[in-house]
């Protein structure tokens, strides 16, 4: 249950790969994290060979953050990317190996 | 876990089946993808012969993503579309057949 | 884990009887589906002999959807009713008898 | 999961109080239930001797509604408030006592 | 599952530390508690020695109140600050040490 947070910059996909030691991500938030811009910006998830899915779009002055719950595979590939101009932060949280243990087994 | 998301069109449905080694569907979050209309756009589900649902409702410039928290029976058959001029992108995951065992269960 | 959805028209509750077969209702998402009116529309849920509990109020052209967490009794007795005149749709899912097992065991 | 729903009127805190029975309680949503007032409504939670702690902020014809995902101690004492000229209905769920169990065993 | 909540003052971060006794802390919501400024604030997250991460972005009379859905580690060290001129109300729970044992045995 690791707490996981990126900063995404437009321009700047960012690359998530499973790790066995932090076990799957869990993908809680998104929120805007610069800009003057009036215009939105949306956080684009790319996995494997699929197409790329909009994950949320967050609308300065009215909407600048919002809940997700997404989970990936052991063996998904995933490319976060925003578009629009602004960072947005992503944050969320690993589950550890064996979720139903207490937590004490994923520290090799 | 692994990650699952469609694009929907209008006029497009999303006929989602129920697959094994997936395992069960998750829908955790709709947004929406173009245009420029100022119309609001909905996400319809429609399962087996049950009448249609409408699940979450977008407005432009005002509310355009929002969470869903909606899983579907194995053997449910779904489709999914939009009413409204706009594309809308889903998002969720796929549980792994067996939830309670350490992920490993659902490689056949 | 059945999809469930139900449309709400004003001035015609929604009985939900709790049924074996397909398990714990888990309320998850309610939707405005109709109406020209501004006014806004609360989704009213009643148990038992206890007093009218606002669940949700949706809010045309500001805030047209909701996420709800909301999970119901083996025995609790439900009437779901809509103030506002508006047609609201609800949706959510059955939580099989024993949420625990694989899946398998709740088709009698 | 039984149901669990309260109204909360101004002046008048709402002291919860942990049952063997029912179980701990899982709090989901609050709605605005009243009120001309445009002022913002706040869901106020003591628990035991701690600082009130500001669980959300309601804002009439913006947003009337607001999902919550708390959950209580068996021992902690809450109370609920509101601060505000409004009434605010909150809305969750009891676990049962042993919520791994197959629902049975909380009927004593 | 004990009750959190902490205020956030602008200026005086909180150190967040893991006590074997509570558990595990689930972050759930965050609200502005005041200020008659329009500006917005935002919720930062600082866990050991990676780069900050806006976990939310609050607009007073727009969106004050809003679900965050974060876990932190046993051994994550956590700091939570506040951007901009607001006081901000957090809350959650510890998840017991052993989440999937029946309540007691966290009472050492």
């Amino acid at each position: 249950m690791a707490f996981w947070g990126v900063e995404l910059k437009p321009g700047k996909p960012y690359l998530h790969q499973y790790d066995d030691e932090r076990g799957r991500l869990h993908l809680s938030q998104a929120t805007l994290a610069s800009g003057k811009s009036k215009e939105k910006a949306v956080v684009v998830c790319n996995v494997s060979d699929k197409n790329p899915i909009y994950l949320c779009s967050l609308l300065p002055r009215k909407m600048e953050t919002c809940s997700l719950n997404i989970e990936f595979e052991k063996y998904d590939e995933v490319t976060f990317s925003v578009e629009g101009p602004h960072i947005i932060h992503l944050s969320g949280f690993f589950y550890g190996e064996k979720p139903d243990s207490d937590g004490d087994d994923y520290e090799s």
